[in-house]
């Protein structure tokens, strides 16, 4: 070993699901969006001028954010934009998580919030779900460093009841709370309003899954002045200009088009139910997601098998060996077409 | 204080330089390329697929990663890409300098490597230049816990040659040499072929300066295989996807066209050293710069004066408060057009 390796930070990284780039495989793995972003991204993206790039993106992505307040009756102060909402959430936890005392986070959920703590130093202790998967939110009152919940949670879709989470906010002033909402607009209930009355809570969101826009990387987060005044801070300290101005245009064309985007999820929801109970005609065990995905256990057949023999049928899904999801499959709401093709599949193999 | 703001990360983010959205400004201080970036830019993403952008993008960049890897003579694998080279510099940063000792680098540099070792906890001590702004190798000699090194240095635009990077890196094996050359296109010899020779050299470039995509938000980092494997590590325990899809289409076709790449950068220095000529006979003084910049003092005037004065008349320099600069503007070069509306107002303000 070189003597320059003893410095160097060791960690063990987030595994992200499959890209897959050969043609004709059915996607089903990493909660993307099967139709495209609203036609005024692709007007926007059409009338963009490419000389302008030669010039640094506006730092306050000022159209973004203005059309983010609008669309959520907030002000631009209450706002934070990034890189997805996997650098928002990084960004929060590098900011709000300096403490000794343990972070607390449900033990199945978004796996990257353990590979976050490890990275940036931060204790941090998992709490078990019930046996069915849902929330309970006394867990949450005891003494912490911070609280991080997603709702809906992933990978299992389950989402808790906005009084619960409010209970956990209430519970925890001296904490900052971060309910990490980036499949809530499939049929969970937001608490993003809850920002003015408690100024310890960050509330993030993604324009990855709804908003059909994983290519372009951009996430939110809605807070008090104060906590995204503290957000910016750090996000200042690592990096100024972090969201190009193509993901600035393309962004703030998003927000504007409710009536697609409303369209596109009651889609995604109605497929998503329709599947539902597809699968359980073979077989299948699900929790009542309300996400973009499936949670599916088989009651006769190894989910690992499944997995695999979808995949070589060209049909993607995610599979984790982990304890207590392992006989899972998540499976991610496709189009009706998409879904059709699971389905026969899942014949064949079952 | 909520007692959440215990836990608050503070600190003293970097301020980075204004960027005026009235029209008619000459903006002149944020080192951009006065020229739009490569018709091939243009033309890439008018064939962009809007379509597209509901899949995450390609995690390894691997058409942009072709493109570098093609016109440096490297292998892939020693390609690391981000958002901005500023991006890059702080992945390497967390990465490469968890120790005790402190990191070097000069006292006169881009000041947001103070702010990352502030914002990662990591020990640092600044190495003051020599008088009139040079390197001085042996400095970076004794033990520590890395080095940076920016080459051209920003904002003195003095280059230090080759031979003498290179002994700093051949004198410090145990730790890893950042040579950041976001500026070494514009005159300035490139050590990246040393990555072959020294596992401890991280080489950091971006498409920012001289090729014109500052909106784009790309920079990469060239290394040993192992070196590059452990940043990717880090990086992928932040944000899978940092870099979108237009940007990695974007990048690709950029660093295809050599021809207007190098008529753009020929362009820039000489304008350069025009104005080098034509500042001298309004009474500067100035650095030799190898950058995109000139670093200039007045032999009478004061600089916040003339920074302040040019503000009125709408054109935008730099200009710092800060011990040893604080008698000169940094300006960055633009068009010939450009220059000499700065020499006509230097005129009238002289």
């Amino acid at each position: 070993m070189s003597g320059w390796e003893q410095n160097v930070r060791r960690v063990t990284p987030y595994t992200p699901g499959e890209q897959p780039t050969q043609s004709g495989v059915i996607k089903l793995n990493t909660n993307e969006n099967p139709y495209p972003p609203s036609p005024l991204v692709k007007r926007a993206l059409e009338q963009a001028d490419a000389d302008r790039l030669r010039l640094y993106p506006s730092i306050s992505c000022d159209e973004l954010v203005e059309g983010l307040a609008k669309r959520y009756g907030l002000d631009k102060a209450n706002l934070f934009v990034g890189v997805g909402s996997d650098d928002v959430l990084s960004m929060a936890f590098l900011t709000f998580f300096k403490s000794d005392r343990p972070i607390l986070f449900p033990d199945i959920t978004y796996s990257f919030y353990e590979v976050w703590a490890q990275v940036y130093g931060i204790p941090y202790k998992t709490v078990p779900l019930r046996e069915d998967f849902s929330l309970s939110a006394e867990d949450y009152f005891g003494e912490n460093g911070g609280v991080v919940i997603a709702n809906p949670n992933a990978p299992t879709g389950i989402c808790a009841h906005a009084d619960t989470i409010e209970s956990i906010i209430a519970a925890n002033r001296d904490s900052v709370v971060i309910i990490d909402e980036a499949y809530v607009d499939f049929g969970a209930e937001s608490v993003i309003g809850l920002i003015k009355k408690y100024d310890n809570l960050l509330v993030v969101q993604t324009f990855s899954k709804s908003r059909s826009m994983a290519g372009m990387r951009i996430g939110f987060a809605a807070g008090s002045e104060k906590l995204i005044r503290y957000l910016n801070s750090v996000k200042f300290s690592i990096n100024s200009y972090t969201m190009n101005t193509l993901s600035q245009i393309c962004g703030a064309a998003a927000i504007k088009d409710e009536e697609y985007f409303k369209k596109t999820v009651a889609q995604i929801i109605a497929t998503r139910e329709r599947a539902k109970e597809r699968l359980i005609e073979l077989g299948f065990t699900l929790t009542d997601s309300k996400a973009n995905f499936l949670f599916a256990k088989h009651n006769k057949r190894d989910a690992k098998e499944i997995f695999t023999k979808l995949k070589e049928k060209n049909i993607y899904v995610r599979w984790w060996d982990k304890p207590r999801i392992s006989d899972y499959l998540r499976i991610t709401v496709g189009t009706d077409e998409q879904m059709d093709a699971l389905y026969s599949a899942l014949k064949q193999i079952l």
